[in-house]
Parts: C-alpha cells; sequence; structure tokens
C-alpha cells in the first residue's frame, strides 16, 4: 500500500532532500532520479527504484501507474505526497511530478565485459554533471558501453548528471578507476585506446578503429595528462578550422564516437 | 584616463548588474562579456568593448593591460574598481577579474555574405544558452561562418551563451529571422538546407553536401515543425544504435557538421 505523506517536517522529506549531496547520497549507496521520462526509460531497462515519490492529487499517467505497480509488487515503497511538499524534496520551484530512489549503479571494473560494446568512453577528471550525462547519452546513442570514470571525475550519480543523461544512465555501464588499474585491465584483454589532444597532428580520421575502441577524454580546462597521452596506443584531433584550439567535452566525444560507428558500420557493410 | 568606482551605490553598479537581464540589454543594446580569455578572442577579432571594468587591485595582466590602452585610445571607457564591486555587478561569488561591455552584434540577414564558409548552422527556436553558445564554438571549429536563429530562441547575448561560446560569439556572424524570410533570403542564392530529423531514415553520410550547407536544427524538446521539414531539400538523421532516439542539440549540430567538413576535406584532397 502507498504511504502518505502530508507534513513537511516528517523525516523522509529531509532525507530526500539530502540525496541531492554527494556525501549522503554515497553514504546511503542511492542515488535520485527525477521525472516521468528517465524512470520510465529505468524501468525499460529492467531497474525499478527502491522507492518512488509523487504528487497524490495528480491522476497519475498510466505508465506511472504501470511503474508504482511493480515498483510494490518488488518490494519497494510508493510514496505520495503533496506537489508543495514533493517540490521541498527536488528544491525546485518547478519540481517533476515523480521522483525515485535508485540503488548506486556503479560496476566494478573487474566485471565490465568490454566484448558486449564496440565503444567505450574512459573520462579523465570530468568535472561538469552536463558533460558527463550528455556522454552518457551519447554513449547509449552509438552503441557504447558505458562510461569509465578516472581520477575525479563529477559524480556521476548527481542529480545534474542523471537529467542531462536523459535516462542514459540506466543503459550504459558506470566503472570508477584509477589510472594504473585502468590500464592494468585494459591490457590484460583486446582493445586500443584513443586519446583526443591537442598535441598532436593526426587526424582522427586517418586510423582504422577496431572494436572495441576506448575513447579517452580528458578535463575540460587543461585536456590529458602527458603520461596518459603517452600511455594511448593513439592520439588523434579533430580539424580546427577557426580560433577555437579544442571543442567542448562532450561534443569531442561525440564527433569521435561517430567516426567510429561510421567506420564499423563501412566494415559490416563491407563483409 | 580610467575612471575610478569605490562605492557600491554609483549607478554604474546598478546599470552593469542589469545587463544581465535580456530587456534591459535590448533597450540599450549592448551585452556583457566576462573573463580576460573572452574579451582578449575579441579583441584578436578585432572588436573591442565600450566600457571593460576590471578590479583595480589586481596588478592587470599583459593581455589586459593591452585590451586597456586599445580600449581608452578608441574612445572608450576603463572603470577601475574593487573586486567587491566587480563581484556585486556580475552576480556572482567568483566574479572573473573583468568584465567588457559590448555593442550588439547582430547582422541583418541582407547583409550575411554566404560565400564566406561552407557551412552555418540554422537554429530554431533553441531554448538552451549553454547549447547556443556551444553551438558557436563548434562554428568556429568546423570553420563555420556563424548561426541563423530562427524563431524563439534564447538571447544569444546572455551571459551564459558568451560564456558557453568561449569568445567564438566574435568569430561566428549572428543574425534573427523569421521562417519566411528567412527561406525567401536561402532560396535567393546557393546554398542546400539539410534537417537533422527523426523523421526519416535517411542516413546523414548518404548524401553529398557541397558548400554553402546550412544545417537546421530543431528546438531541443520538438524538435522541427512540420512545414519546415517539408521545406528543407534534405532530411537526415544520424544513426541512433540505442534506446536514445535523439541526441542534445549542440551535439546534433557537432555531428553533422564534422561529416560536411570531412566531405569538403576529401573532395579538396581529391582536388
Amino acid at each position: 500500500m502507498p504511504r502518505e505523506i502530508t507534513g513537511f517536517s516528517n523525516p523522509l522529506v529531509k532525507r530526500i532532500r539530502s540525496l541531492r549531496e554527494k556525501k549522503l547520497r554515497k553514504r546511503e549507496g542511492v542515488f535520485l532520479a527525477e521525472g516521468l521520462r528517465i524512470l520510465t526509460e529505468a524501468r525499460e531497462q529492467g531497474v525499478l527504484p527502491e522507492m518512488v515519490v509523487l504528487a497524490s492529487d495528480a491522476r497519475p499517467h498510466p505508465l506511472a501507474q504501470t511503474l508504482l505497480e511493480e515498483v510494490e509488487a518488488a518490494g519497494g515503497e510508493v510514496i505520495l505526497t503533496t506537489p508543495d511538499i514533493l517540490g521541498k524534496m527536488s528544491g525546485k520551484d518547478n519540481a517533476q511530478a515523480i521522483i525515485g530512489v535508485y540503488r548506486d549503479r556503479l560496476t566494478p571494473l573487474a566485471e565490465l565485459d568490454r566484448s558486449v560494446a564496440p565503444i567505450w568512453f574512459v573520462a579523465q577528471a570530468m568535472r561538469d554533471p552536463g558533460n558527463l550525462g550528455t556522454l552518457m547519452r551519447i554513449g547509449d546513442a552509438v552503441g557504447a558501453g558505458g562510461v569509465i570514470l578516472i581520477d575525479d571525475c563529477v559524480d556521476p550519480f548527481s542529480v545534474e548528471t542523471v537529467r542531462a543523461s536523459m535516462g542514459a544512465l540506466f543503459t550504459q555501464k558506470l566503472a570508477q578507476a584509477d589510472w594504473p588499474e585502468f590500464l592494468g585491465w585494459l591490457r590484460a584483454g583486446p582493445g586500443q585506446l584513443v586519446g583526443t589532444s591537442l598535441n598532436t597532428a593526426f587526424d582522427y580520421q586517418e586510423p582504422s578503429y577496431a572494436a572495441p575502441t576506448f575513447i579517452l577524454i580528458g578535463n575540460e580546462a587543461r585536456g590529458l595528462p602527458e603520461d596518459y597521452e603517452a600511455a594511448c596506443d593513439l592520439l588523434v584531433k579533430m580539424p580546427m578550422m577557426g580560433r577555437a584550439d579544442s571543442l567542448n567535452a562532450s561534443v569531442a566525444g561525440a564527433v569521435m564516437a561517430y567516426e567510429v560507428l561510421n567506420q564499423l558500420r563501412r566494415t559490416q557493410r563491407d563483409e
């Protein structure tokens, strides 16, 4: 049975609100996703929230109704509340009408099966939640397997990242590793590591890419550390015809990933 | 001679702050750009601010010093103030150390010379300042001429757009038009209009693109209106291998623009 919350002072209001903070997300091992579109995307991937909160005065959308039933059937909790309290939980004026609380989705690197996808992103010290979420969305579009986060990246489970991913967070695998650990794992199996860099004149369309290709993208402001670049199988750059010397990190990832995908599509057609 | 402002109540503080609002930017026909990197980019494009404000306790960076001298030589105004007042002007805690006030840079559509660049972006009802700024930055990278804004787009001169453009606002032409006006102008000269759309199975790598190519990108949530799509010479789509049905608007623009650029580069090499 759904539980109803009608008071602002209910501890759950504070708890959900606190999950906007990384520290408290980490402690509980859960994160928030907001909006029916993203929650439905998760459900279609077979991922249900542990808890779902929605405004009780709204007649639920059929998709929300299905979700609620499945959450209860799976032993999760359904919370009905007022739009005001929901707004307080989400800390926004125009709150989404539904919030899900999900268990963290990090995959241990050792359990990542690289053979399931031809493209993987490796993000090094990516700081912008919009960039990381957009990278997940791009990964979904090109049929990538996921994103491996190296060094001090933004939290992949922040509300902003989840929102920018448009639900791709639930189709892409996410792993975290330090650089030596990642390199050790990478070299224990097939795959080439391709770094996008300004320190090369090697055009990104020159090489032949083969699956799995790992696309390494450096920090938004500083690019890749020198020794990381040295460890790459290939360093490539996109042509820059104007005054800018770089592209936005997720845009560079997209241009690179579509080149790899296009080469793989041509190879498939020619076979 | 630089003018010094030491009081929070100076009318200029309020005036600069007010330029974060579109209505007041429009009334004055000016906009703000912040940070030495963007102001220097503008200067290198031959664009000087009418007014430049910086914190007087900082020993100016040599590039800032050059800028100040050129602004004064050109009859512009140099304002020195305190970091606190600068922070109040920019409305941010960690204010950039320098702010420029620039004259609006809209080019009347009739004065746009399409022959100077092989690629142009046409943004329809683009609402996100980050997307529009990123599109300008991509335009600069691929050697595009600029962005033509159709319908109710976000203000290209908002502080967020200027920041996301990373200075490309000063290398890219910007024009505004309604759809019939744009179509009339387009068809009075050479060029193909290519729409990115979900309503086609035509792969974006199939057609041969020729300069000038106009890449039309629709609203982030709704895509292009049906009759706009019908007016395109080509409708194309990027392959979507996963569950997502679309890419972020600026990412789609980048993938599309690099395809056009790559085709043009091949043609040049083959000639």
